[in-house]
């Protein structure tokens, strides 16, 4: 065979990657690789950060961690890859097997024996009126941080315009420059792509204490000048703000590929098989452009993020350099930080999976992520989901100040091995008490989600004991925490108090408190005693009674100090 | 059925998880727990924080999150389970029903409908003389720590006599209180049960870096007084010492249950089946007295651990009490911090993996846990190892002041769920800036020994390297970092430095630098550009070229500066 040309369009993430690992599988391949943008390789993850002032310059993202940038020269001298900047991809014409490209007004035109499309995603233009004024800003691109980053001095009240990652990212960021920010997001909850409402609320609640504010369920329609600020407009809400950024997330740059005939999915990114060939013969995609394979639905599903980009990069470049690699799919992983809080899911919302006819239950704990008496610990509320009919774990969420990610990744894991409940509480994960306690959170709240499959457990939500609260027939609240715990904080409703460890010589006082037929609901900390006080009452002929899931702790609608 | 009667012997992890377990299953069942220490429910991997001063008292150690003493009178009083302190089993009648055990003197007779063992673990008392004498502890039980804590501030030197997680966690908790530190250990090398000798030689390292000493291969033989210390003799080393702590290991606690008849498996631990039963009716057993299935060979194992002890108590408590459970097994997970050093490993070693027979190959890369332009990054070892047959993962290990947890949890899940390499390489986990690298440590790693098994990667050892130098033939080695890198530290040995970005076009120079036939090893920091440069050198033909695997970074002989 000829030296094969490789050439590869789209140069921040999926592109670079295909390009090295193309290099790395052939040596002697020629590897052209086109970006529109100015630069290459950049890490746009870490945008938020140069915002916050946490990463000096963007040189450090588009830096190897050596300290070299990745520019063209970098490619071209430790990679022999070919980077052309500045250089827009117009045309694909497969059955000539040629790109069309236009670089400072010339037209270049390069034949390709394979070639991989990163075009990326761009973001979604929401319909809102007075998007292109002044002081209103998106964050996709370095760019769009460094016109943001130069105005931050001048401003003192931001609205971030989108409650899911990227929205709150830079909420965070302009909190952290001590802009008082608001963040307005059009769904019911904060993050509605990745949690479902209660851990949501949960979040919301730690980022009102942070400082932040939220509206929920306000879609803006209107930016407009005046007062020397900006007026946000939503139809239950009005805001007023010096800068806005609007973060309504990304869609994915499909045009030139459905132009040359690439096979668009149904999700509207490029279908591609599992060696990230599209639907043209030698054309393989990779990244935000494409779409994956949902390893627990076994549908088509998108979701771009940088790690799924580099792993289909791998691929892609793999195989178009004559080696041969295969992408699994994905399991809906997602991590962020924000006000000291880490957020993870995998796998299925509760609400998502029940959507598409899986009889999801779920159990939510909140505990710590190291042995109480180790000095560094910190809580977290974790939640399961799995299918109720064959035990099937669906996926997870975990909101906190403590760790989450190790307990996400393990579960993100058992469910792309499509692991069951009571396989999945027995893990043998490392112990020690500086990283989680003896039966870890993780394997702790699968059990929780056992017993309630089990008879065992009835847990009751924040958001129906509020609402039941309300209602004609509120049940009883037995707090059975200590009484500094009950003197520091509790229910904003009246509710006995009795500590768990006097339940059982004070039962007669829950009898004479309880209405006939009245529920009992058991209210701790975290939920761990509340669930012991459940599983008292109901043998006590008190039951059945339930216990509010997450404690106090993870009450998130403000309690009574 | 009449009130159930449940009988557990041990009161410290096991023991107390399977009666809470089994209360909660049968809240009607007569639940009795012997101990024959004084204390119950501790937290006995919580003792070196204490010895460290890190945990004030021994009370936090068996305290509930929220505070509350876990005694004899808080079993009682909040799950109605008779704690006797204090009190030794000293016969099972297995016909009868009946437990006899001693109490003050007293004998009791305790019938059981259902039996649960959980007798723990007792020191191994090593082939030393003078190990009776004052000055020489060991680290067991609370009265152990107690006990040397309230002499730490009159010894100035110690000897730690063993190698293994409690040596480590000694010396560690040691070195904090500013003793100088000294740990022997009688194996080839530290942590001989957990690391293959190539992380154990980077620990080491790491370790002297820190000021602990550490000598390997000497078995210590005697303990003597003499001049106002004590000192400490193996067969070609010497040391003298104010105090000595003796960690050589624990063996299963399994008296009574032989006495009884209770069958004992092939590793000298009670052998039980999934159900957590022994072999006689109706009785079961859990935690450090009892054996496990090993998941990756099918095989039975004794890995004694809080995390397992907890585990297998739950799964006997709910058997004993009426209901179902099964407990799967174990893959060998252990973790520990020793020297902000974190230290961890799953499934099989590399070495282990060859003496029972698999065609094991092994990868190790060093890498970062975030990012690097985040701000809060630390860099750590990672080493998989497969089966070369058929790719499945078998076994992990990992090194350093990053994060390794979380890679080996992950790694741990896959390897209980049978993985293969090609599987785990793309698994979907959580990425942020500030929890890893898009194509995370753990991910790169798999890839690592991807290539190596497709042949694209020839990393070789830092302790075969070292051989070779030293050998007949050494190899050229050629240094591909940057100026800045190779000026501030490089191996101890000539090398030509040609930074990979220069390496192109300075070709020539490494054939005229490289005599006939001769193998060239890269090198660079952490094994990432080592390796670009081994493909480089390949298709140049420079080849077969190899890399150093883990770069200057993990070479643990001491470099030149």
């Amino acid at each position: 065979m000829a030296v094969r040309r490789i050439v590869i369009i789209g140069g921040v993430a999926a592109g670079p990657k295909a390009a090295a690992r193309a290099r790395r599988v052939d040596p002697g391949a020629e590897i052209t690789l086109l970006e529109k943008g100015r630069l290459v390789s950049y890490g746009s993850c870490g945008l938020p950060f140069f915002l916050a002032g946490l990463v000096d310059s963007l040189t450090g993202l588009r830096s190897t961690p050596a300290g070299v940038v990745r520019d063209e020269e970098f490619f071209w001298r430790e990679k022999r890859v070919r980077v052309l900047t500045g250089t827009e991809a117009e045309e694909i014409d497969p059955r000539r097997r040629l790109v069309r490209a236009r670089r400072n007004g010339e037209v270049l035109t390069l034949p390709y024996d394979r070639l991989i499309i990163a075009t990326g995603s761009v973001p979604l233009r929401p319909a809102i009126d007075g998007l292109d004024q002044e002081g209103v800003f998106g964050l996709h691109r370095p760019g769009d941080a460094e016109a943001l980053r130069s105005v931050l001095a001048r401003g003192r009240r931001a609205v971030v315009v989108g409650g899911g990652m990227i929205g709150l990212e830079v909420a965070d960021a302009l909190a952290a420059r001590r802009l008082q920010v608001t963040v307005c997001e059009a769904g019911r909850h904060l993050l509605p792509g990745l949690l479902d409402e209660d851990l949501a609320r949960l979040l919301e609640s730690r980022l009102r204490a942070a400082g932040v504010k939220v509206v929920t369920g306000q879609p803006v329609t209107a930016i407009t000048r005046g007062d020397g600020c900006l007026r946000v407009r939503a139809p239950d809400w009005e805001g007023e703000a010096d800068l806005v950024v609007v973060a309504c997330g990304v869609k994915p740059e499909v045009g030139l590929a459905a132009r040359a005939g690439v096979e668009i999915g149904p999700t509207g990114a490029i279908a591609v098989d599992g060696r990230q060939a599209t639907s043209v013969e030698d054309v393989f995609a990779a990244g935000d452009c494409c779409e994956s394979t949902h390893l627990v639905t076994g549908g088509k599903t998108w979701l771009p993020l940088a790690s799924t980009a580099s792993k289909q990069g791998r691929v892609a470049g793999t195989n178009a350099a004559g080696g041969e690699d295969w992408f699994p799919g994905v399991v809906g992983t997602a991590v962020l930080q924000v006000a000291e809080h880490n957020v993870a899911r995998t796998g299925l919302g509760e609400e998502e999976a029940r959507r598409m006819g899986y009889e999801a239950i779920g159990a939510m704990v909140a505990g710590l992520d190291a042995a109480h008496y180790y000095p560094d610990h910190a809580p977290l509320a974790l939640k399961v989901v799995a299918d109720a009919r064959d035990g099937r774990l669906l996926g997870a969420q975990a909101v906190g100040p403590g760790e989450v990610v190790k307990r996400i990744d393990v579960l993100a894991t058992a469910i792309a091995f499509g692991a069951t409940l009571d396989r999945v509480a027995h893990l043998d994960l490392g112990y020690a008490p500086a990283f989680g306690t003896a039966l870890d959170i993780c394997l702790h709240t699968l059990n929780q989600l056992r017993n309630r499959r089990q008879g065992l457990a009835r847990p009751v939500r924040a958001a129906e004991l509020k609402a039941l609260l309300s209602g004609p027939r509120p049940p009883l609240v037995l707090d059975v925490r200590t009484r500094e715990e009950y003197e520091a904080r509790r229910l904003p409703c009246s509710a006995l108090h009795i500590p768990l460890g006097e339940l059982r010589d004070r039962l007669e006082e829950v009898r004479a408190a309880r209405a006939p037929g009245q529920e009992i609901v058991a209210v701790c900390e975290m939920g761990v005693r509340g669930f012991e006080a459940q599983r008292l009452l109901d043998a006590a002929g008190l039951g059945p009674a339930r216990y509010l899931e997450g404690g106090v702790w993870a009450w998130p609608y403000g309690l009574r100090t």
